[in-house]
Formats: structure tokens, C-alpha cells, sequence
């Protein structure tokens, strides 16, 4: 059996295709003369698997896509505080390409707007950074993201740094404002060079795919950049990815998203996927006009929308098998706030008969942190009911299981040998 | 054992009851005799539990909380269509008693300001409601959500009408481009009426928890809004549902929510929990200062965020167990896309030697759309790879099993005695 | 022989009537009914003569024109002061219609736009007026300007109150604001009323040349307004009569102006002539679209701009005649003070001989403040010098010609049979 | 006898010293060490005479005083069609560094606002001018204003230059959108010399003056700028001069006026009088405390308010001698619109029953055009209705006196001795 996900995508693909209306952007050369018809599609899951179809592994320069990605880079380099100071996080309701200053603190809105991004670039690489230090330091980050080594499309640089007037005029009004230091030309340059590296929609996947499970590459799992700076992202994503109409974005899609000049798209839903599509026709508002619509059809024919987070918590209870000398609770999952509130009011309700009560958490995944704290709590009131606690965690799944007061349950050994095994 | 749920709530309204600045608002003769100290937390799951501490049983007007109630019950009465034709959904970036109309089409901007909320009112109840009429469909509407037959407080309602200019500014406004019809004063008399239905914290959590249940009651079951409608509500409470700040909102609290000027604050997170919270101290915004710091509180502590929204999809395949005459895959759990693709591309990789695949669905507790075609279009994959496949759903939760081709899949007969108990 | 200038005014009528375009004001369906060819110019000048063509005696309701009137009405009865409190002075940069509210005072911007016409008709027939005392107020106000007694068209005003939703509108705001107080739909009715009042364009004319003149009927000299008060009305119109483009109007036209729904306008030149145009016709800004026309004819053609006040200093000196008993001084026109000072500075240079020196006033018009206070300090001075100063001035031009320390100058006897008569 | 008007003035100054508060500016430090205390007034009459007060003598920077001068300059070199092409005349409602462009065209809406100084700057010189020939052309055009060699101070354009980032933001901007062309860097430092320009109050005032005048300077007669080039600088000024509050100035001084950062101000009363005032503390507003208050006393106590222009059209017509032979009507001053009306209109009431009519133009100044047509329109009907006309302007005050028929008036001859002496 194969698995339909690639057919649904080409189908997405077939009825997209058609759109024709939309222009190539024509204010940077280099991307005036882009093919107006390509088009891909990539979907990578927070599991680690990434389905594509169409162009896909054409590779287009980053532009505004860019931008999520710088401000996780200089969040994870300078921490929220730091950036908070220079760049705000509201919806500016206007244009990719307007000043949208803050009254009187003159920070740039957010970090989706030019002026929000070229200050986010002069955060990046800590405080002595140099602008080569900056340009290498998104390089580097983003191909940590796509999981291979991105390059700069140097002509695409260059054709940008020669139409560079609106982005030099932010520059100098970020300086006039003490909002960024340096050489103007050269924040410029830098942000220039961020905007030209070069990706395929597989690596946005990824990309996305890796801001939506937290932070942690799905496929390596290493965690690029902490649970925090991913949400924070996010939320800059949602609040202001789209250019103009985010409530509309916000009901119509519900992904958090973010649209390039080249035509490049990213979206990015927690805990679910990552997106990525390339068509260069774009609309008036600069959207790429097809990857507008495949994430429409991918909300509307997937359910892929941040207002439909399904009930989940629920199935973190496995089940709860009584015997005579013990009580198996059994969790399966990530356990955050609502499974472990589902398996506390279960327990509560429970009339426990045996002497031992075990939870099995062989199959839990992860313990988001208030989790981990319901959970000891409920194992401690459990051993002060007279209970005898024991835990079954051959991973150490749950991390420094002190129940409060400097015990810990007891482990079980390692001696089941007929587990079910893990799917 | 008790749940420590409880306890955690009284730690947040302890930390919290400290907050002494704001003011109660005193536009409103009547609400400006209000106790400025009264204090009530409650948090709803959408399994049915409702914890609530401090003045959790105060009756007070929900004024501005009402907004997406109204907006849910405009939307059931006249459909998302029409709705659009009245009001936007787009932040609007300003006050909440300023007019935001958009430029060409003079609709209020979204439904969470005043000029909004006054043409959503005018929806209720059909194309040819009295102002009676609206009155009553907006307090059964809630009354049904509450799970209660709540009441009009008469004398905030006098009180407010007697300083209701900037409302009827509003509605002569919008009579005057024609986005309202009807009398303008009987239009802001039927919202003020609207405006003074008298809740409890309590009752805004279980119906923050309807809407993040999808628009199904968490005690009754009952769908009292559908799954459309709830998403639409709580991408407008997204969108514009915390005067000012709303991306600062978004990032900092990542919980829907809206409030209103007597002090009350609902939050709806979906797939989780709703919350109500009451204190009569507003800030400048008009935001409860005591309401904002519990949810500020709620996220950071348990969680409780959009973008935390955590990996779940892994969860609904529950097991395989490969033997002989058959191979059972055990779903549970609500199947969406991501759940269904974990589980097909698990069967995509698996070697069946047996002639049977049994399909295990006692444990799913819902099929979205999307999941439901997905499994089937697996199943009739293996169908063609020559298995035999049969569907162990007693309960007929997978509707209507058409495998596209006019086949089913074979039903397996209510046989088995010794079944793991549903937890 | 027969003075030209109504065969110009025919003139710039003929090249102005075949301008077609523009539309007839719909909103108000009494106006839309109006036959919109009807086409009358009126030109009045400060010395009290006025020119007419076309259809010259046709009643229309004065509409918006009635602002500036209102304005002159309201600070006579109130003082500057009171009326600053209530509405400001500063150009809108926005339709008519927009609510136009300064930021912290909640003022209406200024007179000329909706908001601050109602809060100034509230301000009318000072603090105890009655709705009915405000409405009889500007009708006789503006009959005394008009020099005929005016009516109101209660069947414009009855259509205009069925669709007065903005005029409401804007009513409560300020009500809200707390700046109007009353019934706002009194205030509304009674500021129709005014719009209803009926003119003709020779109305205007003789209207704006009151203004022109610095208060004063041209025809009967009576001072209507103090001469301050046409100074702030004529600031007024000149900083916001014209809808949008006040710096296009004032560097292509340069009279202030007022311009009204009906298609009506009002000019009124400083020291020089009133306008009246009529012609229903509107342009998108709801300016007449032949009136505008006119307007720029006449400021082209004739010269009749603000900034093309020519030099008339010079002319203030009539002339001197030394004789070996007295030199003789003479001034005529009005004496401010760029004419003051030319005589002063011609005195500074002369030898005067003779022991007498005689000012010369018969021709005089009149002395501004400024020029009164430097030609009596010139005598004073000329008395220091050992001079015998003596005044003719036979109608008193010169009121009050204490020199500053108590000592008038001799005045001549009206003994001079042979006086160059006066033109 | 000594003229008293340098005794007001010194009052004035007396009574303006005592404003203490203000700061000077500090964003360029070669403007943030000028001595605060530094204060100079002087006033310069269209009839060539200048007055002055205080530290009248001092130098200093001439900042944004320079635009109305290189608005003229501009619309000189390049027509007021090119220019306004360039930059709009609509005020900003903005301070003065905003950005203020229109919202389609990019225009800067003003020359007053830094944008539109920019743009206006790079006009001047004509279309192939070099950056050193537009700061040639700006500093010529000033020292031919002021009447001497005006020089550039090299430490304020140096220090203003180091921190330029705004207006390299604006330049960068402007280039963006194609208003201006070449260097950005250029366009900036050939603007800030221009603004590093050297005048005194006297300068000030005389070039005031020459606006006041229609571009006649009052001390040389040179016609700088053309009539309409000067109508059209003080409109700017009128619309957009002072920064903020311009319907606020228009009423309250009434004087067409630009104030700069370094503490200048320029008043120009059209018909009156330059104003130059010098005092470096300026307000909120950036607009010199003390130079405010100077022009509102002038307004104030020498009825100095472009409202007031006073009627002069009676003083034209000097007066009508009725002889036997023949009628002798006497023209003076400067025959505009107004003043050829009471000519005619006096000229239509007349029996005249000698066969001459001789029109006696010695004391006229000037004929504007429509005067001048006005006056020969009467002539010829004179002729029509059978008399001999005869001209006496021995000045050719009457140019090219043709009655519209090839037909000319008759010239009297030089051969009265006596004739009265001009003043």
C-alpha cells in the first residue's frame, strides 16, 4: 500500500495550477525574469517525514520568507528582552514596504515588515557581530533549519542591492531613530544577502516543520532553537506574516505564515506540519497568488487550522488495567496541561484496591513541564493516600521524578520481557 | 486523591488578588458602584470538568463578552455569507468605542468593536426579527451555552441607555451607509439588552469550553454551534478580541479571548479549555488588569498557549499486533489529517503475511472530515493489494465506510466478550 | 457710458456654462430634484455695488454655505473664547462629513466640516437659547446680512431630517464627548433648519462683502460683526471652506470660500469684493463644479487673490504743500499702517519752514487702531519740535486726538468755502 | 521729527524678551552651542524702508527658512507646471520631518515639509544642473534677495551633514519612487548647504519684503521672481509655512510665514511688509518661542493680518474736475480689479458736457492687468458715446494704450510746468 498523501498534494497542485492571474514582481530585476510558471508544493510533518510534488526541487531566493527565521535566530542570539527593544510584535495593517514605527519608542512594528526586518538583521550574531558575521550567521542557521548547506544567489544580491532605495531609506530613518547602529549601507547589504539565499519548497517544509514541533528538527531532532523562540515566532508569524487582511488570513487559513517577493511561501501549524510553496505570479498585496490558495485548500481539505486543535487530551490515558496487586495506569503521548488533568480526574475517581499503583510510560513521548509537575503531584497525594508508587519508564521519560518533598517513586526494573512493542 | 487542578487555580487568584491598580469603569452610573474587589476564577475543560475558586457564583453584566456569542449565534442564524456582507474580521488597531469602519465598504471592521458588535446584533434571529425577537435569541443563545436560563440585569440596562450617545452615534452611522436597517435607537437598546445578561465565571468557561470544543456543549454534548461557526468565532477573538496589543496579546497569552468593561474576561482555548475570569479593576485599555494577569499567568504556567499546541497526531495509532490469521490496527482518539497519516504511513511500511487487516476503532472517539477520507482511501488500498479487510467499530464511529468504489469494508460481528474496558 | 463689468461676469458665465459634468446632490431627495442647469453669478463690492447675470433671483437653500454665518453668528453672541472651547480652527484634511475630532479636546476641528457646524448652531442666541431662539437667530442674522428678510424651505428641511443618520450621528458623539449638550435631535433639526434657509446668489454676494469689509453692510454701513469676527470667519473659510486641496484653492484661487451641498458658493476677498455662484452641479468633492470655475476665472482674470493684495501704502499720503504760513498734509482712504508709516517716514525727511502744520483728513475713510495711535504720536512729535499742529477734519475721521499726554491738537474751523469736492 | 516705528518695534522686543522657555535646537550640535539669548527683529516695507531691533546684525544658519527661497527659486528655473510635477501645496497636518507624501503620486505635499525641500532642491538650476550648480544657483538667488554676497557656513552644513540620517531616509525614499533622481548623498548635502546659508533679520525682512512686493525687490525695483512665482511661494507659505496648528496661525497672525530650527522666522504680508525675526529657543513645535510671539503682537497691535487688507479701491480715483473744456478724472496708486470699478462706476454716473475727457495718470503707480483693460474698456465707450479722450501719462504708466479697436486715446503733451509734485 502507498500512502495517498503525495496524490492529495498533486491534486492540491492540478487545481492550482490553473490560476494564472498574478505578476512576476518586476521592481528587482533579477526576479522580473524569474519563470512565471513554476510551481511546488512541500508538506512535512513534525514526525519527520516530508511529502512534495511539482517543482520541488527548484531552488528560488528566500526574500521575506527570510524573515520568520532571522527573528528566531536573533531571539535565540539576544534573547526575547533584547529584541523586544528593538522590534515590536503588533499587526502593522499596512504594507510589506511601510515605515510602520511605533509612536513613540520609533521600534519597527514587528519583525515581518521591512523596517522590523532589517533591524532584526542587525541583532543577529550578538552584540560585536560584524556585518559579515551577521550575513554568516543566517546562513548558517537556516541551513541547520533545511538540514543541508544553503548558498547566496549573489546576482540576486546584487540586482537587489541596486534598487535598494526604500530598504537604505528604513536604514538611515532605524539610525536617525537610534534604533540600529552601524553603517546603514551595510545593514542593508547583509539583509540583502539574507534575502538571497537560496531554498527549495522541501527545505521551507522542513523549515516550517521544525517551528511548528517546537523547535526541534523533525528529522534530526535536534533543537535548533528553544520551545519559547519557536512560539514566539509563531506568534509573529500569525499576528503579522501575511501581508494586509491577517484577520481574514486568520479565519479563511489559520496557518501561521509567512510570503516572499520571489514567491515563495512558508506556513507553519504547531504541533501538525510545516508548508512550503513557490509560484512567482504574485497578487496585489504581493502574495504569491497559487500558494495563497494551496494553503486555503490544505485548511479547508485538511482541517489544517489553528482553530481546529482537536481535543487530544483525552487519549494521553491509555487505559487503566486492575489487578489484584497492582493498579496499571497506563499514558501514551505528549502530556501537557489537559491529558494530565484527564488522567488526575480518572485517578480521583478510581477506587484503588491493590496495594501498588504503576504508571506505565512506555509510551509517552514527552511531558510538556506542567505535565511532569500534575503528574508527581498526582503520584504524591497517591502515596499519601498509602499508596505504593512505582514507575515504569525504561527512558527516563519523566525527568527528576521528586514528588516534592526529596522522595521519588519507586523504578521498575527492567525485567518485562514481553512488552508490546512500540509502534 | 483529589485533582490538584483546584489548588493551582487558588495559587494563580492569590498571586494575583494583590494587583491593586485600575479602576472600575465609571462611564456606566451603574457598573461604577460595582465592588472593585470581587475576584472569581473558572476553567472549563471541553471533556466536561469545570474548576472554579474565589467569587465564582457573582452574578455581573457581561457587557463586551457577549460580542462573540452574538457573533456565533448571527453567524448560526444567517450563515458566514451574509454575515461578511455586515461586518469584517480584521484587527482593528484601535479603541474599542472607535468607529473602524472600512474605507469602501463601511463595515464595521470586525465584530469585537462597538460599530461591529451593533451590526451583528441587528442579525439576530433572521431576516425578519423584532428587536423583541433579537433580545430573546441572543439571551436563549447564551442561556444554552451556560447550560442555565440566565437573566437581563434591568437596571444596568437603564443605566447604560441613559449614556448610550457614542452608541447611537454608532448606529446612525450605520444606518447612514446602509450596513444597518431599522430603528438606530431600538438597535442599541436591543444590544444594551444583550450587553446586561448577567453571568458567572463559571458560566463563561463552559462556553469558552463550547467553542473550544468545536461548538459542542463539553456536558451535554449537545452541537449548539457548528464546527465552522466556532472556528470563525474564535479566529475573530484571535484577531481582534483584546482591546490594543493584539499580537502583544498573542504572544504573550496565545489564548482567544475577549473582554468586557464590567471586568469580566473569556478565554477559549481550542482543542483545550475555556476560561471565565471576573474583577471589576480595568486598565487603560479597559482589559480587567487582575482577568489579563490570570490568563498571562494560565499560558505561562500550564501551557495554555495557540502555538504550544503539542505533536498529537502520533497518538492515534495505538498499536499493531501482527498474527497469523489477521493483523489488528488499533486507532483512538479524534483522527484528523496528522493522525491519519502517521497511521498510513506506518501501513505503508508494513509487511502483512496475514490474509486479514482488522481495523480496531473502539477507542476513536471522532473522525474529522479529513481523517475519515484518508483511512478509508487506505483501506481500500489494501483492498486492492488483495487483503481482506474488515472494521471492528461497534459503535459506528467512521460513517458511512464507502471505500469510493460502492464497496464496504466487512463489519466484524459484536463477538467479542472480553474487550479492554473504555477508560 | 456704461460700466463693463456685468458684461465680464457674462462672460465668464458664458465660457463657464458649457462645463457639463458634475451631478446633482442625491442623498437628500428634495435636492436631487433640483434642475441642475440653473446657473447665477453675483459680485459685490465692499463700496456697496452688486453685479449679477444669470439666474440671479433663483431661491436654493443655503446648505453648508450657512457655516461661515453661523460662526460669525456664534462669536458675536458668545465672544472668541467661548467658541474656541467648542470648535477649532484648523483644516480637517477630510471630507465634509467626517467626524474630524481633535485628539484630547474631542473639538470638531473646525466650523466648516458637519461636526463643528452642529456644535457651533448650538452655541447660537447664547447660554439659555432655546432650540426654536437658535434657529430664529441665524435666520435674522443672516436677513440682516442678506439686507432682506429670508425664509426657510420646510420641505427641504423635512427631507433633509429623514435622512439625517450622519448629522445624528455626529449629534451623539458630541453629546458623548460632552461637547454639545441638549437633545441631539433638537440640535440636528435646528442646524437643518439653517441649511434650509433660502438665498439667492445676490444674498451672497452682499453677505460675503460684509465680510469682506470687515463687518460692516456695504449698502447700509451697518456694523453687522465687529471687525475681528469677520477676521476669524474669513480664517476660517480661507483654512477649511473648501472641501479637500485647501493649499491647491488658496495658491490656483486664493479667495476665501464656502461651498454648500446645493451648489452654492460664497467668496468674500478682504477689503475688496463677496461672491455669489449657484449651481447644482457637484463635483466628487460636492463643490459645484461650475462655481469652482467661476471662482478660478475671477481670481485669474481680475486679480482677485489673497496674495495679490497690492501696495497701497503709498497712496495713503494725498499729498504735501508747503506754504510760507503752514505746510498742508494730506491723507485719504483708510490709514493702517503700512500708510501711517509712509506718511511718518515722508514727514521725518521734510524741512518744514512754516510755523504751522496742517493735517489735511477730509479725505480720509477711516483710521485703523494702528494707524490712528502713529499719525497722532507724528504730531506729537511734531509738537516737540515747536511745530503748531493743526487738524482738519471736519466729519471727525479722527476719533479722539489726544496725543498722549493729554493736549489736542487745534482743530480748523469749517471756514474753507472753496473744497476740491469730495468724489 | 523722528518716525516712531522703531520704537514699537523695540517695545515689541521688550516685551517679547522676557519668554524665557524654549530650548535651542540640539539634534545638530553646531546649532545646540548658539547662545538661546541671542534676539533680533526687523521689519522691511514694500516701499523699500527696513527697520530693525536687538542683535540685528547677527549671522546665523538660515535652516528651513531657505524652502520658500528655493521654492521660488525652483518654480523660476523651472515653471510652476515642472514643479508641480515634483511637490504638492497641500499642508501636512505633519511635523516637519515627516515623510507626507501623497498617497498615489509620491509627491511631497509641500515644499515646506524636508521632503518636499529635498525634491524642491533638486529642481533648481534646470534639468542638467550639477549638485554644485543648484547650491551656485540657491546661494545667488538669496545674496540677489538680501541685496548682498551671502556665504555658506561650512561647520553647520559639516555638522549637519554627520547627522543627516532622516534626510538620507527621505532622499532614498524620494529616489525610491522616482521623484527625484541622482545621488542620494548629493541631493542631501547640496540641500543641507543650502540650509547652512548666512542671513541676518535685516536679510530676512528685505527678502520678505520682495515676496510681499510681487517678486519686485522694494530697495533695487529688480522684478526677481515673476508676480505669479510670488503669489504662488506665499501660498506655500500661507498653506504649509508654520509647522502644525496652520488654521490656528492663519487666525491668530494672519502673516504667510516659515519659521527654522535654527530660531528664524520669515512673515511676508502680500501689499506690506517683510518680516525677519531671530531668536534660537524654539517650542514643542520646533517653531522659535519668542519670533511667534513677535509676529502675533505685530498682528495684533499693527493690524498686520492678511484679513485685513483694507479697502483701497476708493483711493484710486483721485478725483473729477468738470470744466468747460474739459473733464479731468485723476487716477493714483495702483489700479487693480476694485479700484477700476469705482473709475467706471463713478465715470457712468457722470453728465459730462465738456467734449474732452482727459485722464490724468500721473499719480498712478501701477496698472495691473485687469485694470488696465478695465480703464481702456471705459475710454473706448467714452469715445463711443462722442467725446475726445485724452491721456495724460507722461510716464507710460498706461502701456500700449489701445481701445481694443487699433484706435488709440490721444496724448497730451509735456507742457504743463506746474504741475503738483509727487510726494
Amino acid at each position: 500500500m502507498r500512502t495517498p498523501v503525495p496524490e492529495y498534494l498533486q491534486e492540491v497542485l492540478n487545481d492550482c495550477v490553473g490560476l494564472g492571474e498574478g505578476a512576476v514582481a518586476d521592481y528587482i530585476p533579477e526576479l522580473a525574469v524569474a519563470d512565471p510558471d513554476v510551481f511546488g508544493i512541500a508538506l512535512s510533518t513534525v514526525d519527520g517525514r516530508t511529502y512534495s510534488v511539482g517543482d520541488d526541487e527548484r531552488e528560488f531566493s528566500i526574500q521575506s520568507v527570510s524573515k520568520p527565521f532571522a527573528y528566531a535566530a536573533a531571539l535565540t542570539d539576544r534573547g526575547l528582552e533584547r529584541v523586544a527593544q528593538t522590534v515590536g510584535i503588533e499587526p502593522s495593517g499596512e504594507a510589506f514596504d511601510e515605515l510602520s514605527l511605533e509612536t513613540d519608542s520609533h521600534r519597527p512594528k514587528n519583525p515581518m515588515i521591512n523596517a522590523g526586518a532589517i533591524a532584526t538583521h542587525q541583532l543577529l550574531g550578538g552584540e560585536g557581530a560584524s556585518p559579515r558575521d551577521r550575513t554568516d550567521r543566517i546562513l548558517e542557521f537556516c541551513s541547520r533549519l533545511a538540514g543541508r548547506q544553503l548558498t547566496i544567489d549573489r546576482s540576486v544580491a546584487a540586482s537587489e542591492l541596486a534598487t535598494a532605495d526604500r530598504n537604505l531609506a528604513l536604514a538611515h530613518l532605524l539610525r536617525n531613530y537610534g534604533v540600529i547602529g552601524g553603517d546603514a549601507h551595510e545593514v542593508v547589504s547583509g539583509y540583502i544577502d539574507q534575502c538571497s539565499i537560496l531554498v527549495t519548497v522541501r527545505d521551507l517544509g522542513v523549515m516550517g516543520a521544525t517551528l511548528a514541533n517546537a523547535g526541534a528538527h523533525p528529522v534530526t531532532g535536534e533543537q535548533i532553537v528553544s520551545p519559547p523562540v519557536a512560539r514566539q515566532t509563531l506568534s509573529a508569524m500569525a499576528a503579522a506574516g501575511m501581508y494586509n487582511g491577517a484577520g481574514t488570513w486568520f479565519s479563511e487559513v489559520g496557518i501561521p505564515a509567512k510570503s516572499g517577493v520571489s514567491g515563495g511561501l512558508l506556513g507553519s501549524l504547531p504541533g501538525q506540519v510545516g508548508i512550503g510553496v513557490f509560484s512567482p505570479r504574485l497578487d496585489a498585496q504581493g502574495n504569491s497568488v497559487r500558494a495563497v490558495e494551496v494553503c486555503r485548500r490544505l485548511s479547508a481539505d485538511m482541517g489544517l487550522h489553528l482553530m481546529e486543535a482537536e481535543t487530544y487530551g483525552s487519549t494521553v490515558l491509555r487505559g487503566v488495567v486492575a489487578g489484584e496487586d497492582e493498579t496499571v495506569i497506563s499514558l501514551q503521548g505528549v502530556v501537557q496541561f489537559t491529558g494530565a488533568e484527564v488522567v488526575l480526574d480518572h485517578i480521583q475517581d478510581l477506587t484503588i484496591d491493590s496495594p501498588t499503583v504503576v504508571f506505565d510510560l512506555q509510551r509517552v513521548d514527552r511531558f510538556a513541564d506542567v505535565g511532569r509537575r500534575m503528574i508527581l503531584e498526582g503520584m504524591r497525594r497517591l502515596v499519601l493516600d498509602g499508596n505504593r508508587v512505582v514507575l515504569d519508564d525504561p527512558e527516563g521519560t519523566l525527568p527528576d521524578p521528586d514528588l516534592g518533598d526529596g522522595t521519588y517513586p519507586e523504578l521498575r526494573s527492567m525485567t518485562f520481557a514481553a512488552r508490546e512493542p512500540r509502534v
